[in-house]
C-alpha cells in the first residue's frame, strides 16, 4: 500500500516558497498536486504549449528541472527524471512515493535547491494553469498522457435516490443499484479545463405532455453536477482485470470536477441507452491533480451500508478498502450571477457535502469498471457521480437543491414553472436553475486535526447564452 | 455536394493490377478504399508501424508514393502529397474527390505510372491490415487521425422494436424514437480490427428472479451486433453545430462494425444510465473504410417513415437527405464454430439485410450529435446501431435471430433457457448465443445494375474462453 502518512505529510514542514506557508493556500508543501502550466517560447514555434509542473503555494514549478536537482542531489528513487516526467502512466507507484518524497525536500526551507530553482518557479497569476492530461481543448502538453476514455459513475446512493425519485417516481433507486457501481461511457472531447465559457446548449426539449411532440431550442433547465474526477495512472491491457486490492495503485490522482447538465434534454432522451446530449456539449475540470499520496491522511472508511443492503460481491470486497477506502474531501458549490459580479458581491455558498458519504469506493468503480477485461489507460478520467449527502445542504445539484423535497412525489417535478423551491441571489434574483452569465464555481478541501489543510483549487466555468 | 456519380464509377474501368478485375474481388478500381498496412523497417527502429494506403484487388497502394507521383503527372487538385496522407481529418470534400479521381488516373490499365508504382504495391497476403484511423490496440499509423470517441446508435426500427419488446415487453418503442436518433457513448479503447481474438467477458450476470442476487462469473450469452462504422473526417468546434445539409461533408467512411454484446450482463446493468461493461470489453471493425465518394451509384432514399409517424424536427430534416440519405449496402453475418473449421466446413449464413432499411440517415445521426455544440474530431467512430430489417432473414443479431417471434410476449425472453428457438450448425452444434470458438464473420457489399460490385471486405472474430 503506497499510500501511507509519512514524513511528507509532517504539518511542521514550511517551504522556502513563503507563499506556500501561508495558512489559508490550497497548496502548502503537504500537497504538492500536478498542474499544467502555458508557456510561449522560440523553442515551440513561439506556440503556445504546456508544461507540467507542481502547485506550491502561488507558484508552479516545473516538473522536470525540479527532478533534475533531486537527481543531483542523488535523492532516493529519482533516476531519468526526462523519462519520469514523460508519462505519468508509465511509473510505478514506487517512482510515485519518491517522486512526492523527493519534491517535498527540494521545496522545503533550507534545502540547498532554493538557490538552482528559485529561477524556474513560475508565478500562478503569469500564466494559464491547465489539466496535467492532455485534453484535446487545451494546448498540447509536453509529455503528458491523453485523456482518452472518460466515464461517468453514479456512487452516491443519496443523488441516485434523489434523482430517481423525480425521474421514476414509482421506481426509485433500481434493484441493481447496490450491487454495481453503475457507470456510463461520456464524451471525452468536450472535457474542458476550468474556466473555459460554457454555451448554454440547445437540443431537443421533453414535451409538455404524454405523447407531445418535443421542440428544439435552447435547454431551459441547466444544472452543474458537483463531483470528483479520479485520474488514471497504469491501465491494464485488454482481456486482463484489475483485482481490487490493486486498484488504487492504477490512480493517479484527483481533481474537480463539473457534469454540466442539461435537465430537460435529459429527460426526454435517457431512456433506454442513456444520458448523452444533455452531457456531452461540457465537463469541466480543475487543473490540480491532487494525488493519492497526498491524501493520505484523509482517508475514512468506506460508506456503511445501512441494515439490509446487500454485501458486495466478492471482487468489489477488500476488508482493507472497506476500512480506507473513503476520503474525507469536503466538496463545495458556489454561484455569482453575472449581477453580482457586476456589483462585486462575493459568490454565495449553494451546498457543502463530503466525499466520504460515497456509497461506492473509488477502488470499487476502477475494479468494477476492467472487470470484463476492458483496457483501462493512463490520462482516462473518472468522474464520482455527483457527490450528494444526506442532508438538504449537502445536495450536489440544482436539480435536487431546488426540488421541493419530497421524495416520494408522484409528479416528475422535471417540468419547468412547477413547485420548485428557487434559491435566492443576494441581488434579489431567483434561480431554479442557471442563467446566462452565471459563475459556478466547484471548490474541495482536507483538513483533519493534526494535519496541514490541503485543497483541490476551484473549477469555474461562466454559462454563456446559447448560439443562435 | 461532394458524392456525385463520374468517371470513377464507370464500370468498364479496368485497373493494371490485375487482382482488381477479378469479377469476385470487394475492390476494383471503382472502390479505393483506406487501409493501414504493417510494416516494419529500420527508419522506424524495427519496431511495426502502419502505413496508410488504397486497397486494389489483393494488393495495398500506400498513399504517399501514389500521391507524389499524381502530383509529378499534374493531376487536378493533388499538391503536397505528404501534406495530404498526414491527415484525413484535415482534408476538404474537394480535396477527397481530387484523391479519389487521381487514384482512379493512376491505377487504370494504361497509364504510365505502372512502370513507377508497381514496385510499391504491396501484396495483401504479406503483411496484416489495419483500420487506417489509428486505434489504441493497433501499431501507430504514421500521420492518421486518432480514433478518440466512439459513439453508438441505435437506428433501426425494426431492431428496437425487436429488443424493446424482449427488455420491456409493456413498452418495446419508447416515445422518443421517432423523433431522436438515439445514441450513447461507447468505448473507445477497446475498438479493435479485425481478426483480434474476442475474450468471453465476465461480469454481474443477472438474477434468475425479481429481487434476487446477481452472480459474477462468465457471460453465458454473448452476442454479436451487425452494425455500419461511419467515420468522421472534419470535424466541428466546440458550441457550433453542423448543418443536416453539410453533414455527409464531415464524413470520411464506412465500415464494419460488430458490437459484441453481454446480454445477461446489459439485462442487469443498462437502467438507468445504459449499456457500459456489457460492451466495453470489445467493439471489432473491419480494415477498410469505404469512402462516401465511392458509395454514390449506391444511394437510396431515406426509410419512408410509416403512416402516422411524426416528421423530424427541422434541424433533422432535408429534402436530398430524404431523397438520397440512405445507402444501399447488403450487410451478413456468418458463422463459422471451431468443429466447423476444424472440419474444413464453410461458415453458413445467419442473416443478410440492407442499410437502408434503416430509421435514421447517417447525415441525421452526424446533425443530432453536434446540435448540442459537442465537439466532433476527425477519425471518430460512429456506430449506426444493429442493422436488421423487416424479415426474420434480416436480424443482425442472435438476440433477435433466436428469439421466438411474438414481439408481444409478456414474459422477457432473456434468461437462458427459455424458449429460444436455437440455430442449428451443420455439425449438429447448436446455438442460442456464441459458444467458444465461435468465429463470427461480417461481410458487406454493393450492387447495382449499371455498376461494377464493390464490397466492405470483412470484419472477424474468434471467441475465446473467458479468463480464468
Amino acid at each position: 500500500m503506497p499510500y501511507a502518512i509519512d514524513e511528507t505529510h509532517d504539518p511542521n514542514l514550511e517551504s522556502w516558497v513563503e507563499s506556500a506557508n501561508d495558512p489559508e493556500t490550497d497548496f502548502p508543501i503537504q500537497n504538492l498536486p500536478y498542474v499544467a502550466i502555458e508557456l510561449q517560447d522560440h523553442h515551440h514555434g513561439n506556440e503556445p504549449y504546456c508544461d507540467t509542473g507542481v502547485a506550491i503555494g502561488d507558484h508552479v514549478l516545473p516538473l522536470v528541472p525540479a527532478l533534475v536537482e533531486a537527481e543531483r542531489q542523488n535523492m532516493r528513487g529519482i533516476a531519468d527524471p526526462w523519462k519520469m516526467t514523460n508519462n505519468f502512466g508509465r511509473l510505478s507507484a514506487a517512482d510515485h512515493v519518491a517522486i512526492r518524497r523527493a519534491l517535498s525536500q527540494l521545496l522545503a526551507k533550507g534545502n540547498p535547491s532554493e538557490s538552482v530553482l528559485c529561477d524556474k518557479l513560475l508565478h500562478g497569476q503569469s500564466s494559464r494553469h491547465y489539466f496535467p492530461v492532455h485534453l484535446r481543448s487545451q494546448p498540447d502538453t509536453v509529455g503528458a498522457a491523453c485523456l482518452h476514455d472518460y466515464t461517468d459513475f453514479y456512487a452516491s446512493v443519496y443523488h441516485a435516490t434523489n434523482v430517481g425519485s423525480m425521474f421514476r417516481p414509482d421506481n426509485p433507486l433500481l434493484p441493481n443499484y447496490k450491487w454495481i457501481p453503475v457507470g456510463y461511457h461520456g464524451r471525452a472531447s468536450s472535457v474542458v479545463p476550468s474556466g473555459t465559457p460554457i454555451r448554454r446548449p440547445s437540443g431537443q426539449l421533453s414535451p409538455a405532455e404524454d405523447g407531445g411532440a418535443p421542440s428544439f431550442g435552447p435547454c431551459k433547465l441547466l444544472d452543474y453536477e458537483l463531483e470528483l474526477g479520479v485520474v488514471m495512472g497504469r491501465g491494464n491491457e485488454l482481456g486482463s482485470s484489475i483485482p481490487i486490492g490493486e486498484a488504487e495503485d492504477h490512480i493517479l490522482g484527483v481533481c474537480l470536477l463539473n457534469d454540466w447538465s442539461a435537465r430537460d434534454m435529459q429527460k426526454w432522451e435517457y431512456v433506454p441507452l442513456g444520458p448523452f446530449l444533455a452531457k456531452s456539449f461540457a465537463t469541466s475540470v480543475s487543473p490540480y491533480l491532487v494525488t493519492m499520496e497526498a491524501l493520505a491522511p484523509f482517508r475514512a472508511p468506506a460508506m456503511l451500508r445501512p441494515e439490509g443492503d446487500p454485501k458486495p460481491l466478492p471482487h468489489l470486497f477488500d476488508e482493507h478498502d472497506q476500512a480506507q477506502g473513503g476520503i474525507d474531501i469536503t466538496l463545495e458549490v458556489l454561484l455569482a450571477s453575472e449581477q453580482m459580479r457586476d456589483k462585486g458581491m462575493d459568490p454565495i455558498k449553494l451546498s457543502s457535502g463530503s466525499f466520504k458519504d460515497m456509497y461506492w469506493t473509488i477502488a470499487q468503480m476502477v475494479t468494477h469498471h476492467a472487470s470484463n477485461g476492458c483496457n483501462m489507460q493512463p490520462g482516462d478520467l473518472l468522474g464520482s457521480g455527483t457527490v450528494s449527502g444526506p442532508t438538504r445542504g449537502s445536495r450536489g445539484c440544482l436539480l435536487e437543491l431546488t426540488w421541493d423535497g419530497d421524495p416520494f412525489a408522484k409528479e416528475p417535478k422535471l417540468v419547468p414553472g412547477t413547485e420548485r423551491t428557487p434559491i435566492r441571489l443576494p441581488t434579489g434574483e431567483e434561480r431554479k436553475f442557471l442563467g446566462d452569465g452565471d459563475e459556478v464555481i466547484l471548490r474541495g478541501y482536507c483538513e483533519r486535526d493534526g494535519y496541514r489543510r490541503i485543497g483541490l483549487g476551484e473549477c469555474r466555468g461562466v454559462i454563456e447564452p446559447a448560439a443562435t
